[in-house]
């Protein structure tokens, strides 16, 4: 009987920090032994010329998320878990979102039952907290952090979900208590709401103007009153999908006071501007790019890459949020009337890895130990996965990809896995691509194939953060 | 029968750029020559030895303002404006405060005849807005400003005043069409409030614990938030009674970046600290030095030196906000029941220039020329009053503090002239001290002898200020 | 018999910080009336719809200064004083520069004869000190200092006078000593050298390279070193002709951080860019912009902009170096084989007044109080000639200039009364312009029409600068 | 015949971004192998309860460096490296110091006699250019980096080694094209030549005026031209042995700004403060903690562990430059007469890792992971030596330190294993504590007690640094 019931062999690995000639072992679906050499596995995968990476953790996907009457997201649990193995990503971290005046518990359960059996890789789930009700906080967020939902985002902005400064600060103390992630969505709902109706009046309401409506001034604005409101009292926030420099500076700034302010950047912001939201001639068809905050400029994406490199941001995800482009998403009747009924969002899960590969480590502004940490190491750690997803040594699971650096890829739909009918990276050509995702022992796709099976993947219990306990 | 009415001669003439051995002649209440030699006046005024400057101007006065069920105010525009001219100040610029649901209108026509028949010294007066309806942004503001209400203050704290961030952005808005200069009140509401309940959950109910209350962080994020506002509608703004160095670099900042965002500080900032409000041993004598945004520390009144140096800060003022020490005031029966009824607000008219000048000019920090422009012409041109106001040249009213740099006086309660019943900073030995206050070419008050009377002040319909048209 | 002997009526009087409607009186040179109306003078100067204004104060003008071995500057002290009072300066500033080797009483000496009897307006002496040895820094510079040549300029470049960081240190701190104020000239002479070779050797020798070789990383870099020198040493200094945001964010950071750091800066860098030393097609007309540090671009035009808005830069002077564009200047053989060899400075003493006015004030980014501050009345105070020079109020000298702000000019060499044969700025549209200079009560330009003659100026012994001593 | 010549079994292994529970399997002195459980090794080592963690990588040690005419370093190879060995270090990269004039080949000859055999750890060497000639820069230096000599120390003080600013200019660009990694010692020669004089000429000089005469300002100067050449000549740069907020500043805005500037900080700069300096009463005992440049203040002690956590610092390194304490060292005759005279530098190459680890590990600054990075892993990737050393993976050396994290000592002098005579951090008591360190397979020290020999350490041949040639 063998030691192993697959070896990856000939590869290189890559970890957030190392890089090395070896191959892998692995019994039970969890790692067992890297080693030069591991002979006489019943199964032996061949990574000669190959880069074996920890599968990739996304810990920012919208799934079978309600929209409260407006389009529906294409992707349940189950074309939204097969886009990501197909992209290289095993773990996505997807959000349980509490409509207003719904408990938080009966939430998760119906959220549990939209994943149950459906999911291609591993998943946890994050709250999103709309209701701070005393029983929410005193009661039911705590045991709901103990039984792995270790993170919760708030927003700052819509309609649906927007809390307000008293409500954040009672979450963030909240938080503090129970030893959980606050994750903010950073943007001021009483001046896009402003922005917003002063461009309706003017009559400006092609998918344009939604990023008009929402400048960086906005998510500058709100970022630095979140940071405030944490410094106040003291709980670690991590301001998610960050597009440009005014918000990151005072990330940094925080960052340089010794504050504990994280950062998580998107692909959007690296790689869409604000003038794909033009479309043809400023029509509907700019609505595909979509998102909130809004991609910027170049020189928003240079600050983007600097603050990749100076460890500003600790994550890189896909914030996927996927939206049809037809009638029923992105073209709706109602969106034609104005940006306002564009809905927000774009896809991303599957392409999230090549796009920082292509754009990141190809061109040589980070290294591949960077990618690593950006796209699996750090989410695992930020998130309480750590250490059973996020790098390549004994005792983690056995989630991997296999990356060619060397293959030639131009990103677009018909490669696509997902129920979206689009991606905004239509034509981005890139080099470097994930050639096959293995999910706990097993293989779940290759070169495109889907390999695995809804129910492959699980759900995870999720421990504290180390850095909301620092 | 003379060129002049009076001569101001022998003395030392400041202005806020020069420094000049000069006489002064006046005829009918202005300034009609400043010169080596100006013989045979119909009066003569002996200022050797002294120092001519501008007539104090005190652009942050509170005067007669209702408090909504709180204690009373103890000056009124009498007692008020009396105790300015005994400190050096010419003109005050109270506040005309619109009670949610009022109109504006009639609020200034009340406040009118708060004033009328009573003023020791000039005034205008700003308009505080708190109910910012389409009629009064629409109809009511932009009529006022014509009228010479020319500024505004908005708070972004206070139950009965706060406005939300969309107010705050209609506000700016409008101030933008009709030229007005919006002064900010910059503390945030929520996160105060927040802190409150928390401290008296705490048993945490002392003067002291209003400092704690409203720590730096709530300012600086205010400041922020207002900064953004500001640039987002394109709107220069004032941010009144800057506390310490939190908030001032979020200023520096702004002006750095080419924002048209300006400051004012107050004699609480750089002569009391939060330690001054533990009282004796926490009691409630504490209560005395209890403001908003509170004193700082020895570090924040350095902060706010180098502010002053450095030209972050336009304008000082006292922020006087008169409510007595008694029962009726910081030591009501529900002041004792916590901080937060604690009355906020101190005494300063009177005191103001004395203590810039004896902290500030005495001491080496900043020159006299600065301390003119500190407490007189940049308030003048900041408010529109110049040149009407603000200086001492042809054209100028003939308001004028004759001032003793050698004169040693230590600040005490019976030597004040308003009607509040104790000084925050008694105690206080300063060199350098009014010995004259000239209104209009009347000697008003000597060594303290008031020689005015009420009605010797009148309204003054200002200008738009230069710093909001720009 | 009068009481004055000229009165200029009708006009408005223009202050660093007041604007007011008002006529000077005049008598034996001196301003002794501000007044509304000053009839019965023995000469009257009808001023109606004119600007009154201080004369001029250029603190940074070089005139018959040595070149060793290099091209003659074209203006003596006679020429470039006429130049002077045509564009409205009535006190300049130049410098008696030490040889190395010679003994700074000597060099005096000689600069006097160099100016006796010659010079169209009033003068003082800057020094320069190229060797700072015992006898210099402990005997002569002091005495030096007692006879007024209260302020010296250093150099970090330039073969004939570059001072190493040691001998920096001694002048620092003798300057401390005899409270003189520290003029430096920062650029870093090793890595100019070392940019100039580079170029060289690559066969960029066209005027245009002037710029390259020495980049605002140099000069930034030298600021940086200037300034912690005098930190150590605890010595306010003043860094002479910033050119751009590198050297000019070094003096904000010092004066954030309380230094005792000042700043100027001149016309090339808000009116010329580096383009303009390319002159055609590379050629060597490109030298008649060559001047040290070298024009920058537009966006450094705009840091510049912010820094005299801001007070970061307290004075505004020519740095008038006027070497002629023939063959004995600009275009000299040596000069043609490498920009190393074209003659550093430009001519600006006559155009200095109307460049800041037509770009600043006309143009709104600066208002005209601002504007005399920055030309006459900080040049005053800094330099010692304070409340003799620089303002228009009893007792001072009666220096002015009539300035018609909506005479459009266009710059032109025609125009010039200096001796150098081309003007930098020639075509330069502006709006605003000097109509009359007055030395001393006496007129002596009018309209371009020089009415003055040499040794209408005399030598001025200054006084300690406050900005020293402080 | 077994597989692993030796495992290392039941110990936690940790590195830069992993934590987890392994055996480590060895063959040949490599590491082949990490995996759950690896039986049957030839010898194994019980790790239970410990941390494997890399060995660690001193890159900044002085050994058997001439001092010019100074008191003799006290370790050569030999004590040096078995002090390193003992503290868990496994490699050090010493200095082969290019006396002026001599040439750069031959000193780097001798400095190979010097260490060959006797060496207890591996070892490579770090030239310092003292004497950038042509021959140096054209021929030699560029040849020693193709031979494994690929990285450099440049000093800006020092009267034996100081390069002026044309000569660093120079090697920076040598450095730029041979791709070799330049470290810059960046204090201020002549600022420190000019306090020196002046505190010897107050009678300024116990030991603790060393501190005094090379204060922050002279540093954080240093500092910035260093960084402002390396932006000329688009060099990357490593600025060694950082002390305070000053010279950490000018690093963080260069990171800031995109320019690849590096910091190294030391042991001496979170442990020890300027006061220690001043001994018993300001007597000669305060010698033992002069070096260069000297311990600030526990404001700076701060800064620099915000520098940690930020990323401002990549490595960490003792600058292990050991004199005696005694007459042959720290208190010479000469050494009585002036601070000048005390040798600058002080022992801790066997302390470095148990003071990281006591003061910011245990402490909760900073966590395993980042330790493991600042005290190996990015010191292998800085210079070199990756991926043969600096982490633990198959094909690294099986460079190990066994650390019991639990372990409590006090580090007292009888504990050291080199040559010198005191340890400046005497009666530090810490938590943490190296009990076994493997050298290539080899145990060479446990629990105090030296296993290995001299000769164990062989050169190292370093690549190019991947930081030198992004
Ligand atoms: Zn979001
Ligand atoms: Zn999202
Ligand atoms: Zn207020
Ligand atoms: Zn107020
Ligand atoms: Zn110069
Ligand atoms: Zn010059
Ligand atoms: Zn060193
Ligand atoms: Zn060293």
């Amino acid at each position: 009987m063998s030691d192993y019931d697959l070896s990856i062999r000939g590869g290189t690995v890559v970890t957030a920090s190392d890089t090395v000639r070896a191959d892998v072992g692995v019994r039970g679906g969890r790692i067992v032994a890297v080693a030069e050499r591991i002979a006489g596995a019943a199964r032996e995968i061949d990574a000669s010329g190959l880069l074996v990476m920890p599968g990739g953790i996304d810990s920012h996907v919208h799934l079978a998320q309600p929209t409260f009457g407006g389009p529906k997201m294409s992707d349940d649990f189950e074309t939204g878990t097969r886009a990501a193995i197909a992209g290289g990503t095993t773990t996505v971290l997807p959000f349980a979102m509490q409509p207003r005046g719904a408990g938080l518990r009966a939430v998760v359960q119906e959220y549990h039952q939209e994943a149950d059996g459906k999911a291609y890789c591993d998943y946890g789930f994050h709250l999103i907290i709309t209701n701070p009700s005393p029983s929410v906080l005193g009661q039911e967020l705590p045991a709901l952090v103990g039984d792995g939902y270790t993170s919760f985002k708030v927003f700052m902005t819509y309609d649906d979900m927007v809390l307000n400064d008293r409500e954040l600060l009672e979450v963030f103390e909240c938080a503090r208590g129970c030893r959980a992630l606050v994750m903010v969505h950073a943007e001021g709902y009483d001046a896009i709401k402003f922005m917003t109706e002063r461009l309706e009046r003017a009559g400006k309401t092609a998918p344009y103007y939604h990023g008009v409506s929402r400048p960086e001034i906005v998510e500058r604005e709100a970022a630095h009153r979140a940071i405030s409101h944490a410094e106040l009292t003291d709980v670690p926030i991590m301001i998610v999908h960050v597009s440009g420099r005014e918000a990151m500076e005072q990330i940094r700034w925080a960052q340089n006071r010794g504050l504990k302010v994280y950062g998580e950047t998107c692909p959007q912001y690296i790689a869409l501007t604000a003038d794909d939201m033009k479309g043809l001639n400023m029509d509907e068809s700019g609505g595909k790019y979509v998102c909130s905050p809004p991609p910027r400029d170049h020189a928003s994406q240079e600050a983007i890459w600097q603050g990749l490199q100076a460890g500003v941001f600790q994550t890189f995800s896909s914030d996927h949020c996927p939206f049809m482009d037809g009638v029923d998403g992105k073209r709706s009747p109602k969106a034609k009337t104005s940006f306002k009924w564009v809905p927000n969002g774009i896809p991303g899960v599957e392409t999230r890895m090549a796009v920082l590969w292509g754009l990141g480590v190809d061109k040589g502004r980070i290294g591949m130990n960077e990618f690593v940490a950006l796209t699996s190491t750090n989410h695992a750690k930020m998130y309480g996965l750590y250490p059973q997803k996020g790098s390549i040594a004994p005792g983690f699971d056995a989630d991997l990809v296999l990356w060619d650096p060397a293959r030639k890829e131009t990103i677009r739909q018909e490669l696509m896995h997902g129920a979206c009918d689009y991606t905004p990276y239509e034509g981005l050509a890139v080099t470097g691509w994930p050639v096959m995702t293995i999910l706990k022992g097993k293989p779940v796709c290759e070169e495109g194939r889907i390999l695995g099976a809804p129910g492959d993947g699980a759900f995870l219990k999720r421990g504290i953060s180390p850095y909301a306990s620092k």
